[in-house]
């Protein structure tokens, strides 16, 4: 409970003493809010199960009914920052939009979620423990985002070349995914979420792949956005 | 030693009886060596001085001889990814050559600098320990080096509105800094450098600046980074 050792039993849905310090309506939420803040802020080497729970308030067998290990937490926590793109990614396969508004849309969704979670957890990325077996599934998910983010790309080059006769420099379409992770280094640097980001990443992408006059694409993007149940940008 | 206790005594400067196993023609370049092997691929919080001392193969006291702390390891380490491309920012400003030309050396040098280090370091720039004070000397380095990125990106979005009458994103001066650092996340991906984004990269910055026409900027940017006495892209 954060005062330690004033409650000694605590059961999973049993109503607690101490009011709730953490973002999260459920425990499930609350621990993971706490990993991330400590993960983020304390490293994830440096940080305990123990910790985890001590943060939260509740003792660290309540913690184990829900996770097994640190490193669940910590997949759980990675898929969420690709789990929302990747529906998107999904929903937008079906629409007859042109590439260059579907990749627009996806960019401008991606960094608005970067920016809008409470912890950075991207910066989590390149920690060495991701490269183990244990985490080949949050690999893979993040490869297929990527992967979408390339053959989009891909094609926005194609619609350039057939529109307009200009080529891009050759490769380019890996960049649109890193420009867009670029919201994790800006954030960690600047000490916020970038989100003047959810403008100039989207436009920036766009000029990159030599896709110009980029307005009529982001008023398309919205819509579609829109239309598929995404919130719109602020 | 690797071979731990053979040797009882190992003065700095006295030779080592074991076969150097290190890259780095000191022991103090063999110490940062291991360190940025251990730091990258255990993690830097599960790494120990002592670990490194093993791994280079001298005794933890002739590793204090070099280094008061691990932290001091760190530090150096950090700042040997960014006083090159610092250096080569002092050695451009003296020169007469247009923006566009000067950011594309800046980028195609940072870029093949940091592929061509033996150990992805800049995956520690989102170590949580770096926003301590400790780290205030290196990380007012590293902003003085993306303040010189977006001032020679504001220039060349200058240069095209004068030349050409295109406007870019607003803003756009802050993101070719973030995508040189983007060869980090794609090394660590990848599991190798990406020595494609040695042409990839520049090019892709002038082009999200709006500066079409890359072939002759680059000529020129191989030719200015020659006569300033830097090695020429692979």
């Amino acid at each position: 409970m954060g005062e330690n050792g004033r409650v000694t039993s605590l059961g999973p849905g049993r109503p607690r003493i101490a009011p709730r310090r953490r973002e999260g309506r459920t425990p499930r939420a609350e621990i993971l809010d706490a990993a991330a803040e400590l993960f983020t802020t304390q490293g994830y080497a440096s940080t305990s199960t123990r910790g985890i729970a001590d943060a939260v308030g509740i003792r660290q067998a309540s913690l184990y009914h829900h996770f097994h290990a640190k490193d669940d937490i910590l997949e759980a926590l990675l898929e969420g920052t690709v789990s929302q793109p990747l529906e998107l990614t999904e929903a937008l396969r079906a629409e007859p939009a042109p590439a260059a508004v579907k990749l627009y849309a996806l960019v401008r969704f991606d960094v608005a979620q970067l920016c809008a979670a409470r912890w950075n957890l991207g910066a989590l990325y390149l920690l060495p423990e991701l490269r183990s077996p244990r985490f080949e599934s949050f690999r893979r998910q993040r490869d297929e985002l990527r992967e979408h983010y390339e053959r989009l790309a891909a094609e926005v080059v194609a619609e350039v070349v057939a529109e307009q006769g200009r080529a891009s420099a050759p490769g380019v379409e890996v960049l649109p995914f890193r420009l867009v992770e670029s919201v994790i280094s800006i954030r960690s640097d600047e000490g916020r979420a970038p989100e003047y980001a959810e403008r100039l990443i989207p436009d920036a992408v766009m000029q990159m792949l030599g896709r110009s006059g980029g307005d009529d694409v982001r008023a398309a993007a919205e819509e579609l956005l829109a239309r598929l149940g995404y919130p719109r940008a602020r």
